[in-house]
Parts: C-alpha cells; structure tokens; sequence
C-alpha cells in the first residue's frame, strides 16, 4: 500500500548513546574521579611536566620520547610548520572575513591535496597535521590582518612557534609556556565527536588529511566545539568584582545557562579545568581581567551550588580555556581552530589506531518512509 | 598497578555492524529483493523517467516537484553552478596532478568559506552543495588541461552543463541521458560510511558545506568509493571477447576478485547495475567497447557461477557505473569525484533530515590502555 509522504513523521534519532565502537589505548575520560588519563598519565602531569610535541608523541607511540626522539621530532615540527606559497596563496584567495575554522579546514584540504596521499597514513601525517594546522592558523591570523607570514624559527617548539608566527615577535616565556599547558591539557579526550568523526573517516581506507579536514568541520559545530569566546565575553560584560553576584544572578534567574559551567561526562572537577586554573594563576600575577576571572567563578560556584546542592554544575575547560588564551593576547574568534590545532594530535592518534585494526564502521539505519505500490507483495 | 604499554594489545575494533542510528524516510536498500526505494519511488523507475534535479528534489522534500518548483530548482542550480573566481584560483593554485577527490574536497571546503555558514542549513545548501560540485569537478578538470573553465547554460539542466563545463562542446542528448540515468541511480544509498560521516558532523550543529567535505574526504576510501577505474581497466585489458574466458578464468585461478562483481548487501542482482546496463545498452548501440563489456560481464557470470554455485557473485554498479562513464568520454580519474557530485543529493537529504531531529552522535569506546601507577585505589 502506497504511504502519503507528506503523513511519514520525522524520524527519529539516536545518538548512538553507550554504544561502543570498540577498544582504545589512547586515553581514558574518567568523569566520576575527575581525571583524564593519556596512555597511562595524568594529562594534570603532562601539562606541568611535558610539552605539547612530546604529549604528541605520547599519543602516538604510547610513550614519552627519549632526548633524541624529541630533539627529530621538534625539527620535523619545525620543517612542517613552512607551509607551502600555494596555501597561503588559498588563505589569502579566502579572504579576511572568513571563519577561522573553515580557513583551518580549506587549508588543510588543500595541503593535503599537494601532498597526493591515496590513503591511509603513519607517524609522518600526524607530524604533518599537527605542525600544519598550527601554521595554518597563525598564517591566516596574520593574513587577514593584511600581515605577511611569518617564518618559523628552528629554535623554537610548536607553542612558541605558533606565537612567534601569529605576533611577529619572539614570545615571553610565561604566555608560551601556559598555552603550551592549553595545548597539551587540549590534545585529547577520548570518542567525542570530532574523533570519531576522523575515525569513520579513514576507516574507509581514506587519507589522514581526509580525517583531520571532517574532524575540523565537526568541531565546527558549537554542540562540540563550544564557545570559549563566549566565557570572554561573560566576564568581559561582568566587567568588575562587584557586579558579578547580581549579573549572574540575574542570568540564572532568567534561566540562561553559565558559559563554562557544567559538562556531561565530568561529576566531579574537569581536571583540564583545574590545571588550567592553577597555569592561568600563574600567567596572570597580579592581572586584573584573570583576577576578575576567578571571582567570577567563586560567584557561579557558590550560585550553581545553592540552586542544585545535591549535584552542583561545576567549572569546565572551556572556562579556564577562555582565560589561558585571553591571557596570552589570542584574539577570541581563534580560540576553537586553536583548540582544534591541539586537538589535532589526538585526532591522528585514533586515526593510526583505527588503522592499525581496521574495520569500516558502517551502522544501520531503520527505513520508515514509504513504499511504492504493492511493495513486498510480487 | 602501573601497566607497561609496551604490552598493551592492539585494541579491537566494531565496525558498529547492525547497530542502528534510528530511522530515515529517505532510502531503502532492499538487498534481499534487490531494489533500492528513494522515498516511496523505485531508483530504476526514477532513472528512467525523472531527471538528477527531480530526483534531488524528491530526496530533500519527499515528493517529486511540480513543473513551476522545477523550474525554479533548474534556474537556481544554473546560478549556483557559477564558480566564484575565488575558487577557481584555488583550484589552480592545487596544479594539474592533484587527485580529483582532493580538488573537489578543498573546492567546496573554499567555496563554503567563502558563504560563512555558521551552523545548521536548509534546502539552499542543498541546491549549492550539488550545483557547486559539479561546477568544481567539470572547473577542475578544465583547469588541469590547461583551458578556461566554460560558463554553464541556463537551457541545460545540472547533468547536461556538467559535460558542457567539462568538454566545452554542447552535449549530445544519448550521452547526457545516459549519465543523467547515472547520476540518479548514485545519488542515494542509505547510511553508507560516507553519509553517516555527514550526519555525525551536523550532528554537532556545524554547517552542511563542513559535513559535504567530510562525506568527500569517507568516499575517497577505497573500501567505501571503490574504483569504477579499475573496470574499465580490467575490460580494455582483456580487449576482445575472444580472450575474456582466459582471462577472467586465470584472474579467478590466481584467488583475485574480479572488478565490479559482489555487493555487500545485494544477494540478487543490484538494481543500479542493472538500470545501468539496460542505459549502457541505450547509450551503446553498436558501440564495440560496450559490446565487450556486456559479453565479459556474461562470461564472469558464468565462471562465478560454477566456483560458488549457492551463492554466485553478481555483477554490482560499479561494472555498468564503468561502463556508462567511459561510453561518455569521462576521464577515468574523474569517475569516484562524478560519484561523488550525485551523492551530494543523498548526503545533503541526510543532513537536512539530521538536522530536523537532532541529536548529537557520540558513541563510546573501551579503554584498555594502561593506567597510572595507584590509581582508582586513592
């Protein structure tokens, strides 16, 4: 019997909730403790101890480099962060209005392209995406300031690079030094979106550069990516101490959510959120704007508490995120294609390890649409 | 207890098999029955009776259009299949030898840029992602022979100025029917790996032009676009019926498959193979190379036949696929990009139904790497 179309209801969807896609040695979320582990250590301990190139390294390989492994990692970086005339001509061609992340994910297409990989990838591409995407975006930060590029310097790792290339000046030691914690505490956290995204991806026998170009367009979305300029310019409104209590009393009153409060896997603290409190407290000294900050968050704190004791929203990332990137003079609309050239590192990790053990991932979906007339009878 | 991630195994992988995202009213694959239903209507039927452009209309809106609805969608096509000059440098800045998935892929991935979507899409986005894609295909294919891109004619319809953008000549009406057959019969095919990689990106309320990419960059796999190529390679390597037996008989002796024969889901004959087949005829004539084609697909059939006789492999798209994109001249590397512009349809439907009941696709993963030394014991 033939289905009038226009009575087929919407239908519905799953978000594949608590369903899983298998086995993964990269990193466990434990949102319970409040903890996030990266191939055996505490992302708390890597953001402190290590830096973003051998957190890279980490994820890939399973364990931290030796001296010489990292001294040919950093100059593999280094060499990967000249990003080819034709990319900055496209950058250019885009225009200085574009989006940050469509710029990011347009030049990344395109330097994938010039480097004609079939498919599939080794240790090599993730060199390549992680040293690329940081260039990519400080050109274009550049660019669309009317700014000519600027040429990476061999001394320097892939945070202080990236500074150097988007200011034009040799970055002080304190700001490079918090966003490399931003980079490393942001280089990873297990199957959200994004991940997974790269991971069908090449799961199909395509390309790395293929799965990091979708992963950037699904980070894109503020379901996933967020809005950390959003907490910027939360605090920036609050504008001084004492006008905190009645401003977020009166969002909360009109039932408006807190930028940079709540997260769906962590109960207890986000721990990203707490070490990139304690880096932001160092960065910032006797800095107003990040003193702001933290009153801001004891305010909401004490807030969220008093409107659901029982189980309180808490700080997440992207607020301390919001205040490590202000505090190192990022423009706001850079903070997700900077996130996401963090996250880059753990986008090819997964990518490699889906590799390794391959299957296509390829779920069903139930028809409920019509049929033509006398379907199933003949 | 601290595990030593040397000894850690290599996690395993789902492929998320039968596990299914909800429901759609855009595609049924009856493989059992071997008949593909695009919204109530049977894909043969649509591909010999309704054009690309109705069909696009149907997967979008769940009916076919009316004759002012039509015509509408055809002038708006011809506008969006105006590349802007933008892209066009783009394009050239890639050069002549890049795949012409990565062409197509950093051509949309631009020209969305250039559009600004934040988030989300509707039915315009549609109508640009299947305009502009065959715009950049036939644009790039002019551009890497060294000649102008040709400007499209508002009297074709999308198919018609696809060949006319590629061969600067107007198209003969066998051809372009038989492509514009083509076109129809891969426009859609229910949750494959491409399409469910652009749900999972709108998912995240990123826009469709970043899920258009990352469906290009899935399809560019070889397990999911597969190689249409290396049919006719296989077909002008066998060269006369005469060597067809020997030929196919030593492949099958060897333990090879041969190209364009089984399908993962059809048991019976796949109904896009033989809609194709019956427009290769048409399009063929006395055309030899069909010709050979046709007997060589006889002769496998009969040798698969006599190796599994239970449950012999049947020809699939990608052989008549093959067959009709060399019977109008198109450059075999252009194959899986011209794949791709009519899946666009499929792929942009995907993502509008996505949208209308969203919820964001996230599922979950085990982690069986190692862990800190103490932990969960504190």
């Amino acid at each position: 019997m033939a289905t009038d179309p226009a009575r087929s209801n919407v239908p519905t969807a799953s978000g594949l909730e608590g369903v899983s896609i298998g086995q993964t040695a990269i990193a466990l979320v434990d949102g319970d403790a409040g903890r996030l582990i990266y191939r055996g250590h505490d992302a708390e301990v890597l953001a402190r101890e290590a830096t973003f190139e051998e957190t890279a390294y980490l994820l890939w390989n399973g364990r931290l480099p030796e001296p010489e492994e990292l001294a040919d990692l950093r100059a593999r970086i280094h060499e990967g962060m000249e990003t080819p005339p034709a990319v900055l001509s496209i950058l250019g061609e885009l225009g200085p209005d574009a989006l940050p992340m469509d710029a990011l994910r347009t030049g990344m297409s395109a330097w994938g392209a010039l480097r004609r990989r079939d498919e599939g990838g080794d240790e090599t591409d993730g060199i390549w995406a992680v040293a690329g995407s940081a260039a990519v975006v400080a050109d274009f930060g550049r660019l669309r300031e009317g700014k000519d590029p600027i040429a990476a310097d061999p001394s320097l790792n892939l945070v202080q690079n990236y500074l150097l290339k988007l200011t034009g000046s040799e970055p002080q030691a304190a700001p490079a030094r918090a966003l490399d914690a931003y980079f490393t505490l942001a280089a990873e956290h297990g199957l959200n979106a994004s991940t997974f995204t790269a991971r069908v991806i090449v799961s199909t026998l395509s390309d790395v550069g293929s799965g990091l170009v979708g992963a950037i367009g699904a980070l894109k979305g503020r379901l996933h990516g967020g809005a950390p300029s959003h907490v910027s310019h939360m605090i920036d409104e609050i504008g001084s101490e004492d006008r905190a209590e009645e401003w977020l009393r009166d969002a909360l009153d009109r039932g408006e959510r807190l930028m940079g409060f709540g997260h769906r896997v962590y109960r207890a603290y986000d721990p990203r959120a707490r070490a990139l409190g304690k880096v932001a407290e160092e960065l910032g000294g006797e800095d107003e704007w990040l003193r702001l900050a933290r009153h801001v968050e004891e305010v909401a704190l004490r807030l969220l508490a008093e409107k659901s004791p029982k189980r309180p929203l808490l700080t997440n990332v992207e607020y301390w995120a919001a205040a490590v990137l202000g505090g190192v003079d990022l423009a706001p609309d850079l903070y997700p294609a900077t996130f996401a050239c963090a996250r880059t590192a753990g986008w090819t990790a997964h990518m490699l390890e889906q590799l390794s053990a391959n299957r296509l991932i390829r779920p069903t979906v139930e028809y409920v649409g019509p049929l033509p007339e006398g379907y199933g009878q003949g």
